[in-house]
């Protein structure tokens, strides 16, 4: 359902096309966020004012919106930008994390997962609040769960939705409510870098705006951020090596890497 | 007094437990001090807006409040965040990043520092400005004194906040207005990476969230960073290098290398 | 006109004088910035709030001001300290960012280009939009357009606002209105590390800040940068690396390499 060759495809589209990604993202990862975007071949974008997100979502063939660090300005923002990709459309992808940390967070991911997001990519934890399988309080921006305890509400979230939705930890799920992917690359090293989920995010994007398979698309994203970061992890004695690794092994991969390491388990 | 040992265990601590640490701090460093958070074992999170402060304070284990970029409704949030914890208690540091550039910045470390945090972080002039010790203008955010010069400012500014306050700089001294701690690690070089005293603060809030004793938790955090930050030097022909280095070494950081290195003066 | 001893001479008296530069940019490059400017030899702050920003321009020797990431509360402060700026007279640097992507973007970048700057380094699409040469829409924050293509419209956007205008790509121009430096350092590699535009804009305001020629020191800056960056680039397998090596290349950038490898070509 999901081969080396459909996701070589996917990157090779992004490498000739050069998609501009537009991201509202959190002030943590926005640095590094772009660097992956460029290391990949898509061109990034972070755009966040209310005064041009619609404007901006014009020009883009792909959209973010990653609610890491809010406020009532960005909220408002990431509202207009949704509903304007939903319009047009393009696709786009929610990254509600922290969702389950506090109301706030909660509350707005909840609020955006209803403006027909193409993809919803979060840990167990957030997806477990998003789909109203869990009240439990979730640790911070961590995930308190494995991923396959998130399968089934995944994919229910995903028939209420209408989004493919992506549930990442050590193994990664990738549903639209009917099938599953599982995805096994990707190191524990990887934990220690920050926002290499909001990361994925971004390169799930790049892939839908090449590719009409949503499922394929949201795979290929993140198989190449799971890929990269096992290369990366092989090289690197700590987590600070491993993000110049990262970005090193993104703009190096190619068809023979991932035929060679990608693990398609389910 | 403060003793490898006692750092080793400090360390140990935060490995075990993982403290959760709640960070209000500037935008020019906040991937900085995750990743170093993250790398040293402890659990970061970046959580700024009015809206969640006080539910996330609720969750964390330790908070930072670093004052490097403001705004007023970053303020407020900075006021209510330190008020929550205090109140509940867990342990908050504060860092008066520019106190002394500007009135603004003066005013609110002042107003901050009211609010009983735990430990206190800053360069001479910045303490030296919260002792109220000195009119003097600080050249933008860089100290334009020894931090020796700011230790008997440092000494009643612990007395009358009731924090033990961290004066760094080529040694860096720790006090609760009684005892005084002398610590001469480090690297001429970590001057060259911007935020590295944002990144101490951020250690320090992980070791007070695991140790009581708050004078050796505030020794230990300054000391993980720089013991890293000089081991990191040896292997670096430049500040680049000295950034992936230094969260290696954090991350690698163990009790042998804390009993070889560490240099307590005083 | 521009000579490698006269690059060497900007540089050694960066390194002299450490001139504070003071920047309003964007959250996606603040952290590269300042570190760039640490390596190169000036002291960076970020400093954004109104209720400050002329405090902190009358302690600064230079000034940046970059609208890469923009909101309406900034773009205020942008105009007060440009005007603060203008007054005192520091020399001030505007990277207008986006210019013709947006309305919002286009608006505020022409109307700070009124306020006085002593440079304004942008890429094609940005200097050609600025200087109401063309009214094609701009793909992002990516110039469509080689760099030739914006010299005539360069030379007539300095002489309207009578800065030095630096128009960046695989040749960088820089430009008074009359004279035309051409620079042809640099490596295809760097267009893959987010923000390196910007960190070439703080360069030249380092310059600018220590040198009264205001071509001479404009060219300085992109110098720097461009020299750094194809030293890291003949280093680096991909754009991670080449992050870490032109922070290290900055760093030990001396009169000797800047002689063996600066190409003026017009």
């Amino acid at each position: 359902m999901f081969t080396a060759e459909a996701c070589a495809a996917i990157l090779r589209e992004i490498r000739t096309r050069q998609p501009l990604v537009h991201n509202i993202t959190n002030y943590v990862v926005m640095n590094n966020t772009a660097n992956a975007l460029l290391a990949l071949g898509a061109a990034p974008a972070m755009v966040h004012a209310n005064e041009e997100v619609e404007e901006f979502v014009a020009l883009a063939q792909a959209l973010v919106i990653n609610i890491g660090t809010l406020s009532p300005a960005w909220v408002a923002a990431m509202d207009k930008a949704a509903r304007a990709a939903a319009a047009r459309p393009i696709p786009w992808v929610l990254d509600p994390v922290g969702a389950g940390a506090t109301t706030y967070r909660t509350s707005t991911a909840a609020a955006l997962a209803r403006l027909d997001p193409a993809c919803i990519r979060g840990n167990a934890s957030e997806i477990l609040v998003l789909a109203g399988a869990t009240a439990e309080k979730t640790r911070g921006v961590d995930s308190t769960r494995a991923s396959a305890d998130a399968l089934a509400p995944a994919r229910q979230l995903a028939r209420t939705t209408g989004a493919v939705v992506a549930v990442t930890g050590a193994t990664d799920y990738v549903t639209d409510g009917a099938q599953v992917i599982g995805l096994a690359n990707g190191h524990p090293l990887m934990a220690k870098v920050t926002g290499l989920g909001c990361t994925a995010t971004a390169l799930v994007a790049a892939a839908l705006a090449v590719e009409k398979d949503r499922l394929a698309a949201v795979a290929a994203g993140l198989s190449f951020l799971a890929l990269a970061g096992e290369i990366a992890a092989e090289r690197s004695p700590g987590p600070g090596s491993l993000q110049l690794h990262l970005l090193d092994a993104l703009y190096q991969l190619d068809a023979a890497t991932i035929q060679r390491r990608l693990k398609v388990v389910a």
